[in-house]
């Protein structure tokens, strides 16, 4: 069958549905550079602003399969479960999560990507580690999986659904990124492909989400699962609140020293919190029992896979973190209890700091980002320190100061309607 | 003022109206290749889906003509006036209509464009004759308007408006094309660029047009006359009918024949018409007296005109015109009147026929297209002919009968409500 591009984009442009053939070859020539990037673009821009429905959805994820290699664990000894976070400010529950839901004879493939944007990535924060490398063989991974420590954290191979890394990048500076049809089937097409059984979705919700609204989160949440049940994967999201960033460290080596004190058994309370509903969804979906999971992170078992973890993929585990070169305090304006600390402007400060990356190509500083002194709910006096900024390039400070300026509420008097904790579980969605 | 591309993507995605800045900025940077296509595509589209407004056109334009030269012609000795036509099947009036208007002493100056899809190019339509050519300097044009004939026909040039050309180009292929706010401001950047005085714009309307419908062509026609004002250009446009064919030619060589006989004197009546009225808004406009436009092409003055203007231009007038090597007559399938007959299907069936390109870069048959034996409002009987379809590649009769297929209605009673005759002038708008 065969199809002219710009019929496709017409189609879509004047709120048309798609068919199951006019998707597929459109994905497969996109994949082959017969229809070319600025096409896609305008498509995109079309889904964007008409939407696909379920069907399109699913026929455009199957493309997007298609497009490459799919992974197979069934021959392995355990059960597999993974955990994707549609990306937040201070998230760094994969770090504890991997090794804790191993140490519950799950196996965890963990196929991550690098931050863009606003947003951290797992890979960069781990490569925040001397020595330890993201990239593995297929057969490394199933070797890790299978006899090594059960979980793994490697970039996702270039084999896998690359429709969508294409895709990927190019609605990143196409302005095509935030629309539920196009971010559903990145992700699940990119899980789907690497094959693990269960799947648990973290969906953000709030100012440093992709969803700023509950009822697109809530949204997004259902065509995923959706896509899941499709797809023969045991799927679960967790809608979570992203107003405020999680923990009190946001930047790479920060979030790795704050995911290490979880697994000793410390560690802020909405991280601790977050790592262990995810892995109880995690364990259950994989048909394993799940009592004892915060007792784990406090009796060393999940820090003794997080070691055999790092060492086996090279990470010189008792190496101390990189530290950035200069440092400077923010201090509290006035005295009061802290209403609010936004995400995105935190998330924002640390990307200018050189946590984070502009392009795709782009270098980011190990050490660099934001530490938090107080977070909503604290009392605070005025002069008493908020945020220690972190970056090798002092130049920055200026401009992660203004991103600042307006990120933190202070009031004196009570704080009506409570405050919601970052992690907070705001909804469940799931096809099992 | 520097901007970021995705930012002014993304603004125009959720409908916000975009500042001069960023307007300037943005087609300065795709002009220099710093936005990329498809970040100008993707931006094209959301202009599609949001529009823009009365004040964002105005800087849309602006910008394009900065992208590029001007044109100034008040150094003339006689004043200028150029007609721009949307695009129509079987529009040919640029042809007796420059030497018409030039025999009145008006200057006209007419930066054509090469045919796209279904509606020829009136450039495409001149190389028919043998030895004519498209390109002059802007010295040999000064030259020719001044001393020479008064009417020049040739291509416009690579520095005017050079983000249009380059736009346009990108519009063709990815579905952006038919939005007034992208079609105006190409139209008149290209002809306020070209440094006419006054301007009459025919605006089609109907299955053969870009604007469908008369209230979209009404909106287009509003667009480009307020354009004109801002720009101080004396600006005319008048609404005519394009549901059916224009005279009884589609076709380069053939269109040139049928031009030459209106400037005999004959010719289709449709024709004739729109020419007159075309001729005296412009001559009007220019401030000379319109009496008498009619007379001029039934007493030689308009020929003369002619031969003058395709000689200075290296045309060998007396030469014979290409004829196509394969005919095939398509005959009535049942008696009655010619009811309707679709511009935009005898327009494609011509194009596949090769009177017009797929691409930019193809080249067009000069005696390839279709010959109306009879038009809407005529009886016929069944076997009688309909159409004589010219092409050198026989292979090509095929998909033109398939799109002329339904394009002809015959009812056997009588027809309802009359019968518009293509050209008819359907509305006016002008700024003076």
């Amino acid at each position: 069958m065969k199809f002219a591009a710009v019929d496709v984009i017409a189609k879509k442009r004047d709120g048309h549905e798609l068919t199951e053939e006019e998707i597929n070859w459109t994905i497969d020539a996109y994949t082959k550079g017969e229809v070319v990037d600025e096409q896609m673009s305008a498509l995109a821009m079309a889904i964007f602003l008409k939407g696909m429905n379920r069907e399109e959805i699913k026929a455009w994820t199957a493309a997007m399969l298609a497009s490459g290699k799919r992974l197979d664990f069934s021959s392995l000894s355990k059960p597999t479960a993974d955990k994707h976070s549609t990306g937040g400010v201070g998230d760094k529950i994969t770090l504890p999560l991997g090794p804790l839901v191993a140490a519950f004879g799950v196996a965890v493939p963990q196929l991550s990507g690098r931050g863009l944007g606003h947003t951290g990535g797992t890979l960069d924060k781990l490569e925040a580690i001397p020595g330890w490398r993201a990239n593995l063989s297929n057969d490394e991974i199933f070797q890790l999986l299978d006899h090594g420590p059960g979980a793994v954290v490697c970039a996702a191979g270039a084999d896998l659904a690359p429709a969508d890394r294409k895709l990927y990048a190019l609605r990143d500076t196409t302005a095509t990124v935030a629309t539920i049809p196009l971010i559903a089937s990145s992700i699940m097409s990119k899980k789907i492909a690497e094959g693990t059984a269960a799947l648990v979705l973290d969906v953000k919700v709030g100012s440093g989400a992709f969803m700023k609204e509950e009822s697109q989160a809530k949204e997004l949440a259902q065509t995923m699962v959706d896509l899941g049940a499709d797809f023969g994967v045991k799927t679960t999201a967790l809608l979570t609140d992203m107003n405020t960033p999680l923990g009190l460290t946001v930047g790479n080596a920060l979030e790795v020293r704050e995911s290490l004190e979880v697994l000793a058994g410390g560690g802020p309370a909405d991280v601790v919190d977050l790592t262990v509903r995810l892995a109880e969804e995690m364990i259950q979906a994989a048909g394993k029992d799940a009592s004892g999971v915060r007792a784990a992170l406090q009796d060393g078992r999940a820090m003794d896979k997080w070691r055999e973890m790092i060492l086996a993929q090279g990470g010189e585990v008792d190496a101390p973190l990189p530290v950035a070169r200069h440092t400077e305090q923010v201090q509290a304006s006035e005295s009061g209890t802290i209403v609010s600390m936004d995400a995105l402007q935190v998330g924002l400060a640390a990307w200018r700091l050189g946590a984070g990356r502009e392009r795709q190509s782009d270098s980011v500083q190990a050490g660099a980002g934001v530490e938090i002194h107080a977070k909503p709910g604290e009392q605070i006096t005025a002069g008493s320190p908020l945020f220690t900024l972190h970056t090798d390039t002092p130049e920055k400070f200026e401009a992660a100061l203004a991103e600042l300026s307006a990120a933190v509420k202070i009031s004196a008097g009570p704080v009506e309607g409570g405050i919601v904790a970052a992690g907070t579980e705001l909804g469940r969605v799931s096809n099992h």
